[in-house]
């Protein structure tokens, strides 16, 4: 079992609007809890000052679970509360420039929407892709048209790193995805807006490690 | 004659709706014709990499005439396209952090809107306070309240470091801001919008180096 694609198998990223009212906090406890492997902090409205009080939050949350913390867009909030790693979306900085910033040690996640943008992610030195969106997505409003499982079959048969799914990922559709070749899936909604956030996470968790590795005993 | 001090004398701020219309390039071209001193590139509604691209062209306009180019509020995009420095304010990272990220040799500017933040920001690191607003302005919704001139003042007994005088500077009031203790002014519409970027510029220029360091010869 390669353990580095175990740890990149099941983001939550946060939502201020999807979460019910919930904090931030509060829903990335929960969605810990049920086994999410990685929080990804996304706030494209909070100023610098309450992003990195963010970040600091829930870089103590990840550390004490064993968890990592990626930050979304921003370079300088993970630089700042030491994150594990980043992730760049297309309107986001450059990934080279981003993997500049990072060094060689943190992780680059790349958002790719189709193959070239995902060869070009590849050479700018990712460490995994977020391939998406996938499926049609009500959270993320510049998400672009949804390219079905196939994209994940294309990119699977060509690049070797951690592709992660995302956009409209939820119970229904988490095993088509792994099938197709993702080796991990990334959600907001299908979390961060369920009543049971614990819940939710476990049975994803336990859909994408039974396809990866087979049925997991005891967790 | 202060080098370094001259060099902060006169910061114009871009600004994307202030502008008549005019694109950011030619309004930071227009108000280096006319002396500017630093270019601060603030843009609070561009995509990460909408900025980068706005810097990367404000690094090569800025390094071409001898100015410096100073980033708001993004250290990533200070870094990523190797400006002279970055501006925070009391939104933004923490200075200290800042200043961490940034390293010793970048300037660091720090908005300061009372004696408490501007002590924190000098203990921070800050190599120079943005200090207001001292007037009234509309420039930036969310400025605080017009401190006068006093502020200046009390800094200027206090520290030793440039201080920047911002918020509703302009022709009428430049000379007083100067006597009351600024090592310089920031402006926003007094330069952006005016008709003749250039002109307003070169008279705003004129007014702080008169006061500062006695009439020039040639300037």
């Amino acid at each position: 079992m390669n353990n580095d694609l175990k740890r990149l198998a099941l983001h939550v990223l946060t939502d201020r609007t999807l979460s019910l009212g919930r904090d931030m906090l509060t829903v990335a406890a929960a969605a810990l809890d049920g086994g999410a492997t990685v929080i990804q902090l996304r706030d494209k409205t909070a100023s610098t000052r309450l992003l990195i009080e963010e970040a600091v939050a829930l870089r103590a949350l990840t550390r004490e679970r064993g968890a990592l913390l990626i930050v979304n867009d921003r370079i300088d909030v993970a630089l700042a509360v030491d994150a594990d790693g980043a992730h760049v979306g297309q309107d986001d900085m450059p990934a080279a420039l981003a993997r500049q910033l990072l060094g060689p040690e943190r992780i680059l996640g790349v958002s790719a929407g189709n193959l070239e943008e995902a060869a070009e992610a590849v050479i700018a030195g990712a460490d995994y892709l977020g391939v998406g969106p996938i499926y049609a997505t009500a959270s993320k409003a510049d998400a672009g048209q949804p390219q079905g499982t196939v994209l994940l079959s294309q990119l699977a048969s060509r690049h070797a790193l951690p592709l992660i799914a995302i956009g409209g990922i939820n119970i229904a559709n988490t095993r088509e995805v792994i099938q197709a070749g993702a080796t991990g899936i990334a959600v907001i909604s299908a979390v961060v807006s369920a009543p049971d956030i614990t819940a939710a996470t476990h049975d994803l968790r336990q859909i994408v490690l039974a396809e990866l590795y087979g049925h997991e005993r005891g967790s």
